[in-house]
């Protein structure tokens, strides 16, 4: 025959263990909606603010992607908490659970190896998010893909490239992000010119051409500097290569660099400087 | 001598983990019900929703796929909480179940170590899945294979290149996906002429001829917006490409960029300028 | 002195250690023999099955590889069973069974690192043979290595080349299967042409004799559609590449296509239109 | 004082375990011993047997691999179960194996690490063993290394290539084997014709003149069957590639290859249809 | 009923608890403390200074950055011991903690296989900080992305390239920096003359060319050394390639190379000595 | 109040542990000194035998290898032997040896994982040694270097290549070793001859001006066989590839092509077959 | 009340292992100095030499080295053991330290994933020191860079290329170190001739143009023997590619290749032999 504390006892230590666990869960949202606003807010630790954030829109964004970081964290505080306590009532009702926990083991390494791939770019993403490396309309490379940010997800960046096809990029394959539009761009003109040019007289038509052109419409709308002429920038038997650049506004740098390339072609075509070695 | 209550123990014990197992059972089998009937009416959570998916016909598809996802979740937790109840079942009966317990820790890491493909599989394919990244008839990139949709399975999509065979490419393998018929295409037209071309006279011709070509029949169908005529793409001692680009139905944009190419290079022969340098 | 008890005890619970170890396997024998008589009956799960099967002779495949699979699966379940079973008569006869556990710990896991590849094999064999990737005299390109399927195995694929090198290739090394022989194929043929030729009027020669050659004998007999003129599928400044295309028999789109080849390009050589830029 | 019973249990236990590691050995050895005699009795599981294997001189060849293999099975299963004899003797006597078995955890993991190299190629090699992938003196592909076989080891391979280099390859870097060497071989013949030849024509000539060549000695020792004209293979703007093939004896592909090469040129160049575009 | 000490001990032992962590911590915080003050200070190990570091403005970045470190560390540092003291007054409390233990045990080594990447780019990070690899400012090629360094984070570095695109660098990714910034460059000239040109003479010429350009403004401020010729770096049958090197202030390398290509093309053409073979 | 048994058991109980370790090792060693002088002797298992071993000299080099290898193995095995034992000490001795043992074990793992590279280094150095792939002075290809072996040593290999750089190639990174100097060499010789010339003649010419260059000194010295004339090795538009191929001693390949590859031009020459198309 | 053993026990046994720590550390700390000054007085186990090292001033170079791998040595293994201790301590505190295990358990593994590159580069670094691969001065082929090594690192090696960027390399990346200056170098003379000359007369011209250049000044005093005139290295369509090499001092085999190349080829020159095929 069970006592009445052979009955109790359990009760009681289970009435504590889900109370227990209800409180450390609203402890633990708490503590993430604490950081989710200090994000949102734009309070980053200095640790993982790599880059000054301050162009304007950004408040909305950070204040969205803190939301969706933060329901992340939630729900794997509350499963991992919910499942520790489920446990811990089991061993209560004096079930042996030294078999649960082994399977959880089991099951936990052996995911463990194939869902690798899943936490990284989870991980990739929030990092990601966190650090502002890009927002939707950015011109980003991310390595497998090349083009315009179409959405920013947790687990997966969609990207539309140049042909108009749609990428989805696994977040944790990414590497390096190459963000074409942040502040300003180059647009870097090589212009070819055949061996026997003089290379003074070219560098100096076609710096002239360039800086004309940047001065007219529409080009004087789109660049932000004024055009640096580098010189020769290579040289083989066949050709020596000019090069110009100019800084650009954001996301502009390849219209200009297209715009200033046919003008300086035409201008060392006027001056009768050709391509013929 | 065994007394009744050493007998009659034990019985209640299984009796009441069977019960036990059968309910927790019914409960992540509603769990998951709850979850699928929420993806097949779309209501995915916004952190595994990176696309807005608004396409006619998807609803089914949808259903379809939740379906499926369902299926083999219900299978798995089935799997692991009758497997984990018998352990149980047999420790009550006197059985020292250390032993099972170790041998399933070790040929869960060996199998883990060998199954993780297996498993990275069955993750990209659900998430895949979830995230609607494509569907049967789509155009799409894997990386190992190019072509159509036939078949998107958990473990493998099936695709059809342009030879006519067909490719089997495990979901874990696929690091990006590139999807060529979502919502629009770009027709992207590279015309070479020789380096000694007038450049904007010949931009001004390409762009006219693409621009008539793109109002007559059967262009008129495919596009589905006006003609940019970028300019000089590229310069080199011997040519300059231009670059036009056209936005087209989905999956039209190949169609499109070859008959424009024609059409292009057909004015550029009618106006004299040659590809010759 | 031992008592009857004590010499009683373990001998009636070797007895039941085995008993129930027999029992065991027999059950789960049934079971794989329930699961691969699904799989001889084409019953597979709608998770497994990413292709419509319909092409004659795959049901008497479909049953070899059933017993392919369960005499595999049935070896490992015996050996799993049995092992534990050694292990828990060990435990009754009071040998201390913790360095028995843990030397197979650390040979399991030592084993598992190096034999991962094993299993993948394994594994990605199951898998190929579930699904019916490709059988024996299919053409297919397993990247390791393209030719004809010679054998389909567990652990590898036999496959010869077209200079008649037999190739062994592991499973688990395949990451997409290309398989040329499924229902159809299709012949690209690709004929350059010079610069300065009528592409519209090349495109009509060229679709014309290619029209032509599939409705004479041999090839009447192996096309199974129209052909395609696809038009210009690529300028630079020294040709232009035609493209049409047309549907086979599976298997045949390379004699297709050479044969297409050569009609073409006589039918371009009688109307003058030759490959000089 | 120890009583007689302390003295005597553990010594009874040792000559009891040590008995039974002596049995449990001489038991895994006749098993062992069982498998290979069905090894060499060419009596494989059809797991294993991706070939029909056929060809005279094997039966010896079987035979000898299979004492190479159970001789390494043999080794492993006594080191294994004289070790844990070793450590259970060791606990009878009062040792406290924690640590024993502790730090042959961290052994075993820490070398399973370094170590997968080398059960990579020994499993490997057992396996190429028992599917009899290739001999002595077969041509073989194993993608480090091409070239004849010099020797078969469990965990190299050794090949001489073409310049007398000999190479030795760790079986478990082998993802896929070639073997240039299996019942017959096929020649294949590429020729290019200059771009304005007439195709039919060209192709009529090459196959006569390879269907004469392999009819005269030594070729028509060397041929297996009758020259197929494929036609042509590949066409650019300078140049059509002609294909013929005919299957050879084993080995003897090269030398075929290089003499019908030499004989449909010269075929050709009699005919007046050079290699000039 | 619980008697006063059943109540008593657990609550001093948690005091105790409470009380040893927090004393732990504050030592564990001293001990960064000290540590990163050495850093600032420059007293870093001999371990880890890889490179004299002498040039000015170092001091506040080197204090900066160990402010940086020594965060992350007091972070990490506070979770791990307040979360085992948490854990310690749980037991305290009579729960049983083997399954949180357990599950602490399955999500880190599940989330441990995931987040290896972090912890590499966070270790990385830590390490190029300490060994003072690069600064703001600084040119550096980091393999994904050559450029000027924006940012110096823990996780990731920003490098804006030429192009003028912002490059996110995870620091675990790069294998090795290279640093064109520091104490000095070097210009590389490499200039091609047809390969019937006179060696001598051409060396000559060009090494005077670039001897008296080093000598004019305005690369005489730029250079730091004298011009080395080293003769013919490379021969072809169509060109000899003639090196001159010369040392110039760090980050002006290019600039130099592009100005002395340009004067010692003139000075060999003016010479007579041509491109041309 | 320690009784004199408390006292005296942990003692005797340590001089036993240190006795058996020291008895345990002097038998580990006699073992390793026996296999090591079978391995001096040349009776090496034939598990590890891949090649007749029968050059000159290579006693002393198997029994200073032998010497090396034994002298890592006895060094490995007094450390497991003498920790271990020195931990059954401490446990006598009443320390708790759970945290040692799981530290050790944590160092264990976070060890073998960074030192797996290590571990493979010398493992793959032990069976280098033992299957005796290479000696000093011979002529390798270790992927990362070829050239003339300097030193073997366990965890790495010196080898000087052509430019007499010294090359220290980690043994645990090679794959596949290319041993050149093996009994014997092949030089292969191929010389390209003109579209248009007489495949028949050429073959001729070549061979007979090959076979009497290998009769004259110094090649008589350096060849071991006769001159084999494959015939066309390859054909294109250009030019037709001669090969010839002759045995010569090892290491002396490449100065016999050299050798062969002038004569056989210079004959040609004579006979007016030029590689001019 | 505790009595006055309860309290004492724990204090003895505290003192007793906080003394016996310090004893353990400081035999460990007299081994690993032992060791060291094996090193630095060149002592070094064969196990781990491999190669003869004679070359003056490396005795400094070895003590530093050693003090330096002393160091890390001695700061791990005191961590190590204060580290146990202090644990041990806790224990005989009464506290549980099971979930202290466990969480340095959990911590080791996730961070043992993640640091897994560190103890490579640290590793790889100690190994690279006691084999005297390089110093300070050599030039080297790390892989990452090619260089003048300008510091040695336990974790990183810093290179100076041609350019003058400076490479920190991570040791535990480099597979294979090529060592441009030890004892001599080999310049390598590669010089084109046209297909039409005479072979064994332009090898006569270029050997004696080459021998006469080394006995002059500045040459006379860089090459340490005769130069050596292979032959025609290689044979195309279009040249002779004719080799010669010389053995010249460390460091110089660049500077003497180039000012061969330039004497050969002006005596080709001069004997009228040109490139031209």
């Amino acid at each position: 025959m069970l006592t009445a504390r052979e009955l109790l006892d359990p009760l009681l230590g289970i009435v504590g263990i889900v109370l227990g666990a209800v409180v450390l869960r609203w402890l633990v949202h708490r503590l993430i909606a604490r950081l989710t606003d200090g994000l949102a807010a734009g309070r980053v630790s200095s640790l993982l603010r790599p880059h000054r954030s301050g162009s304007p829109g950004t408040a909305e964004r950070r204040a969205q992607r803190a939301r969706t970081v933060g329901s992340l964290l939630r729900s794997v505080a509350s499963f991992v908490i919910f499942g520790v306590a489920f446990v811990l009532v089991l061993s209560k009702l004096g079930i042996n659970i030294a078999p649960i926990i082994a399977s959880a083991g089991v099951v936990g390494v052996a995911v463990g190896f194939g869902a690798q791939n899943l936490i990284k770019d989870f991980l990739s993403g929030i990092f990601m998010m966190l650090e502002d490396q890009y927002g939707v309309g950015d011109v980003v490379d991310l390595g497998d893909a090349t083009g315009t940010v179409e959405m920013v997800g947790l687990r997966i960046t969609t990207v539309r490239d140049v042909n108009g096809t749609v990428w989805y990029v696994r977040n944790g394959t990414i590497t390096a992000v190459g963000n074409s539009t942040q502040r300003f761009g180059v647009a870097v003109v090589d212009v070819p010119v055949g061996y026997s040019a003089d290379v003074d007289q070219a560098i100096g038509i076609a710096g002239e051409a360039a800086r004309q052109a940047v001065t007219r419409k529409p080009l004087a709308d789109e660049v932000l500097g004024d055009v640096e002429t580098l010189g020769a920038q290579d040289l083989t038997q066949a050709a020596i290569t000019l090069r110009l650049t100019v800084k650009t506004k954001p996301g502009r740098q390849w219209a200009v660099r297209r715009a200033l390339t046919a003008d300086v072609k035409m201008a060392l075509d006027t001056a009768g400087i050709t391509a013929a070695a």
